[in-house]
């Protein structure tokens, strides 16, 4: 039996959930930059203050300030969508194939920006800033924990939208995003239709249907069985990162595709001369790197932020509110949907493909694309996003 | 907002994972036996004493002792595959609507017995007879807990083979099994060509390929997260209710799919006047109902039975080891297939398409029908396996 150590030698895809494909890197280094808001309102009515959110940009701002992109990101992601900070980063962010000097998403012609949303994954991770459940409330001086107000895509919105204010941009070329980027973009195209002149949404929809808001709450399960989530009280003592580990293997494998675990585990031991049938202990390879990739990831990310990012996704419907249809109403800009092939989050037959003919039935023009056909599976539309660069060429010069 | 309460007003699949659809009940109440083998040892060499299995048969004997039809159980099933117990049972067995005179499984015609396997989910269930972790060992006088000897499916297998035996029957017109009970199935056509006649697997596969193996990780991953776990070892003790809990959610929703989520719930909310977006705790309805029907199936379930029958599944390979063809080619009776076109744990390109290929290329008889094409994922196996009832009385009588 080969073992994991083998079958992983090279796998350039076990550094986390995400991971770009090898593209060339933007050129020059990326500066990440803190954006804050000394209070912001949620939707809900809860007050958060002194906001802090991270971005980057990549390209120059025109003097008409209207050549900008935004992009959203992943629930896994964060703002690092393309370049490098220092030379020596193992990767570049994880959209680079499309973003840079010629490329779909051209530097040469756009200023690209984009920002860790609230409640972002991993506040743990040293090139993200976010303010969530982990961030210290002002008026205790403690950790939020679960008394942080729940937050909503259309607070990731709102507060984006403060960020591009800003910087006096009045005007959005595009917003795209993947996955739960691909809600926010959509969202910015129903809350702000004057701004927005074209929405790239990449293997997501326009709502969470109700598996997927049943998918979402098993996600988070582990994580508030583990004791030492303390109903979400746990900072400053042991963190229930058993729970957390597990629910990020949860979304790993979610966002991944048999084809995937075929070509690259087949039915492989974990360990040589460990049968999996020997004992309880002995896994098969798959397991063990589902461990080994949500360890790692765990590292960097916090359990609440897990939990409140769950919610978010849970409660979308476009437009804030009222029918699918009355949310699509208020897009007017043209949209591109990319979905992937394989996904089994956001499955083509029922997300992007229902989500096309609801868009045109609203006289909105669409192009789908069909050009994501790898075996990631959801994974693909992040890793494989190159796939569709000329697709996403075209629209970008319409 | 539509209520749960009202959503689930007459929702007949309330009660737990698995309910057979509306169906006669088989006629004549049915009498649950049990078989007792005093030693028992494992494929992989462990020794289980005291040996108890339940069982149940449908239909008479005859003096040949040629008409039997061995039907095996799911994951989160056991031997109650018809009829009723007692005439104001509920519910009758799970296949009660292909089980009984005249129906594709004739009792006017066949013998048919069905037994709970080892290792049984629900050995709290006052109708199944099982041995696992929860039994007690007779060597020490206290549970076996996490000591029970791993188990196969092909152990499985052997055990109905000895009830067989004390019956004297030698030969089985066919073996027939929805989803574990497919992979005993074609285990019985792999190891005992000699007596099985023909094959029918429904929802299922020869192997648990490796994204399935990943999955059913996943499923366990609650249970050994939750503190009560202790290794195993709570007997008499706190058990572990939460995470077994989650754990069964998990099946519940992966065994289903988003046309049922739909249908059944859409983005309704669990309680009247509590927008899931107000509050960390408010629920949307499939989240409030996954919650109530995993309870109830935990209360009867055993957390460290669900993990062996992980292990048992995870581990399946037909024919025991060797490469899948190897496997497939000691089959030599006809095989029925019958996938479920919407089934997200096996789904059928992955699963019976290709097992389809791989048999005719041994050069088995095989037929594939796609009849079953409704709306509840895997579970359609089991509840709405009348709509093959055609191809298997066709296949029986060949």
């Amino acid at each position: 039996m080969r073992s994991l150590a083998k079958r992983l030698g090279g796998l350039a895809l076990a550094a986390g959930l995400f991971c770009a494909a090898p593209a060339l890197a933007f050129e020059g280094l990326v500066e990440k930059k803190v954006f804050e808001m000394p209070s912001y309102t949620t939707v809900g009515g809860g007050t958060i203050k002194n906001v802090r959110i991270g971005w980057e940009s990549y390209g120059k701002l025109n003097d008409a300030r209207d050549n900008v992109i935004l992009v959203t990101h992943f629930f896994s992601g964060n703002s690092h969508a393309a370049g490098k900070y220092k030379m020596e980063d193992p990767a570049p962010g994880y959209w680079d194939s499309i973003i840079g000097p010629g490329k779909p998403l051209d530097t040469d012609k756009f200023f690209i920006i984009s920002s860790d949303t609230l409640v972002n994954l991993s506040p743990k991770d040293p090139t993200v800033t976010t303010t969530g459940p982990a961030s210290v409330n002002p008026d205790t001086g403690k950790p939020y924990g679960m008394s942080f107000p729940v937050v909503t895509i259309r607070d990731f919105v709102n507060v984006q939208k403060a960020l591009l204010d800003s910087l006096n941009v009045k005007s959005l070329h595009a917003v795209m995003g993947g996955s739960m980027g691909s809600l926010q973009a959509l969202e910015w195209g129903a809350t702000h239709p004057e701004m927005v002149k074209r929405v790239v949404a990449v293997i997501g929809g326009a709502e969470a249907d109700p598996f997927l808001i049943g998918w979402l709450n098993l996600w988070a399960a582990p994580i508030r069985v583990d004791p030492n989530w303390q109903g979400g009280d746990y900072y400053g003592k042991a963190e229930p990162k058993a729970g957390l580990t597990e629910a990020l293997k949860l979304v790993t494998l979610h966002a991944r595709h048999w084809k995937w675990a075929d070509a690259t585990f087949g039915r492989g031991w974990a360990e040589e001369g460990k049968d999996p049938a020997a004992s309880m202990n002995n896994q098969y390879a798959i397991e063990a790197w589902l461990d080994k990739a949500a360890a790692a990831r765990a590292a960097v990310s916090d359990a609440n932020h897990f939990l409140y990012l769950v919610k978010a996704n849970q409660t979308f419907l476009v437009g804030g509110g009222g029918s699918l249809d009355e949310g699509l109403a208020k897009i007017k800009a043209p949209v591109l949907l990319i979905p992937s092939a394989d996904d089994l989050v956001f499955p083509p037959e029922r997300a992007m493909r229902p989500l096309k003919e609801r868009l045109e039935k609203q006289g909105i023009a669409v192009t789908y694309t069909d050009a994501i056909t790898t075996s990631l599976g959801h994974l693909d539309g992040i890793a494989n996003i190159a796939k569709a660069g000329d697709a996403i060429s075209a629209f970008m010069a319409k």
